[in-house]
């Protein structure tokens, strides 16, 4: 199989839906969108009429619950069946939890239709409406099912995004950090010398983020060659902290970049210039905020943590995860690396229990 | 993306697990299976047992019920969290309804992991088991949703396929016809010389079936080109008696199949001295009984043959169908065909209440 990178498309507002590809183009496309929208973002209600069919849900995790999918499904269909499976689109607009219940509606229905994404969060933008990974959630476990199915089109809309609150684009810096850790080279570290609002840095930087995922997916689009678990990198440990303690997915990979980090000057592999180099980039450019003095943190049970550490589904074997250290500013470094040598660390780093 | 072809294994017993494909053969394979098998074939308890998992499931469409599969897919994660998904192989043994449950769910569990099918019916063996088509239903209608997915390995194993019984057998003969229909050639003329048994001729006429389909698979997986539409033949029709009429699958594409020789011969599109040859093989040869000619076969309501035919994945666009005719033995024609001229041959051919 090969993956095809989807036509990237930066416009001020939300798209003509001549713009869409796919048989027909606008006139047979399913808008599936996140409800607030039509309360947040100017005129979407109006653009939202404009489609022919459109389904509207409340985002989070729970509509990516597998055993409620159902339910949506029947109803997707219903608006569905009006068109020629050859000819649909569907068009998601929303974050990460729309653009993963909608891309892998659009990945299973009648074996796969033409899928258009529209992340409308900073994080989605960034990062998860790229690279194709769609997911459902299976007993509370994130991400049990889920297909690669990249979308056709990605279009990234000023208007949407500028409609977020600055926490939202704060919480999106977890994802722009690792990114430049990931990929390294100068422009990222002129971050810091950026004064501008938050929305309008990232809106500057998206560009260069979406092409440097898009350099790394495309070398190993599905995860057969250790390349592209790179991306993983502070997520291993960030996820825990997102289930454990409902830390904002951004926010709580900022914490997992930070671990990584530490970890992997600890061991040697990263030596002392690298580190403070990415130390200022994490701490001065992206201010992040040291897990332990984060006012209101309590350490995590031994047993929730391994717990959920043994969950995650870049399990290498039964006891050993695959993690993403750094050996340099730029370079990654996956090693398969024993839970129990996780927890030893994460200890050591004031995250779990004593 | 492109199609790889499994490899096909024909043997006489169930296989041993060192066979199969993937990280860690068959110690981290996980076994799902239709639950009959465990009385109905020899051995297959003992062999199952050898599994390091195994989820046993009752055949037929409630099982590919999206509704329920939730309730599945929680049970499969639980046996398939002990293995490495890099390393899980799911081992599927069973007809076409587990067969494409089971084939969905390698297809999105982890984001899909490796795939065997071992098919136990006459019908999956020549059919359901080949070409990667996987697939649930939603509400009530087959296979709305599903996915392309080929399994690594197909193992065609004799002591299982002759434990079905002679109506099973039987009912494959549609299907046999079917790829006789679109592959053409001398061989399947021979068939009607064969006079063994139905199950000794199956097996014998397994592999060229088998080859045939994957021909015509390998030319367009993915269903873009207009070619693997052509394995189609017989099942626009065959569909709805099986929907409404509850018929066999194989017998309802046997029906369709004479309904689609039929039309095509009145349209002129067969020349009369192809639609001899082709009539003796499927009456003489398959000894298929027409349709009017089935002891207590009803006439199906306009309303529901409308409905059932409106809601084929076939659906070119609003009102026109895929229809696939013959121009001749082994050569298949689509064409898109209003419905309304479908129905009007359906009643002609005494399928339809006037």
């Amino acid at each position: 199989m090969h993956f095809k990178k989807p036509q990237i498309v930066f416009s001020d507002k939300l798209p003509d839906l001549k713009l869409f590809k796919g048989g027909k183009g606008g006139s047979a496309a399913l808008l599936i969108h996140d409800r607030i929208l039509l309360n947040r973002v100017p005129n979407f209600g109006d653009w939202a009429k404009k489609f022919p069919a459109s389904y509207a849900v409340e985002a989070g995790e729970e509509l990516k619950d597998l055993a409620s999918y159902s339910k949506h499904l029947e109803k997707i269909l219903t608006l569905a069946n009006q068109f020629s499976p050859r000819e649909l689109s569907i068009v998601v607009a929303g974050g990460g939890s729309v653009g993963d219940f909608g891309g892998f509606t659009a990945s299973i229905l009648k074996r796969g239709v033409n899928l258009i994404q529209i992340p409308t969060t900073w994080l989605a933008a960034i990062d998860s409406a790229h690279g194709g990974k769609t997911a459902l959630n299976v007993a509370g476990v994130k991400n049990q099912i889920g297909t690669y199915y990249p979308a056709s089109q990605v279009f990234l809309v000023r208007a949407a995004l500028f409609a977020q609150t600055s926490a939202q684009a704060q919480d999106a810096a977890g994802e722009l950090a690792k990114i430049a850790l990931i990929e390294g080279g100068s422009k990222w570290l002129k971050l810091a010398t950026a004064s501008e609002q938050e929305g309008r840095l990232l809106w500057r930087f998206l560009p260069d983020a979406i092409a440097a995922k898009y350099r790394i997916v495309q070398k190993d689009p599905f995860e057969k060659k250790n390349i592209r678990q790179f991306l993983n990198l502070g997520h291993t440990l960030g996820h825990i902290l997102e289930a454990y303690h409902g830390f904002s997915h951004g926010s709580a990979v900022a914490q997992g970049l930070l671990f990584s980090v530490e970890w992997s000057r600890k061991k040697k592999l990263l030596k002392a210039s690298s580190h403070i180099k990415i130390l200022n980039l994490l701490n001065q450019t992206f201010q992040f905020t040291p897990l332990t003095e984060i006012k209101g943190f309590s350490k995590i049970p031994k047993k929730d943590f391994m717990e959920l550490l043994l969950s995650d589904k870049k399990r290498h074997s039964t006891s050993e995860i695959s993690f993403v250290f750094l050996k340099d500013y730029g370079k990654p470094l996956l090693k398969n690396t024993p839970a129990l040598e996780i927890l030893a660390e994460a200890r050591a780093q004031g995250w779990v229990e004593t």
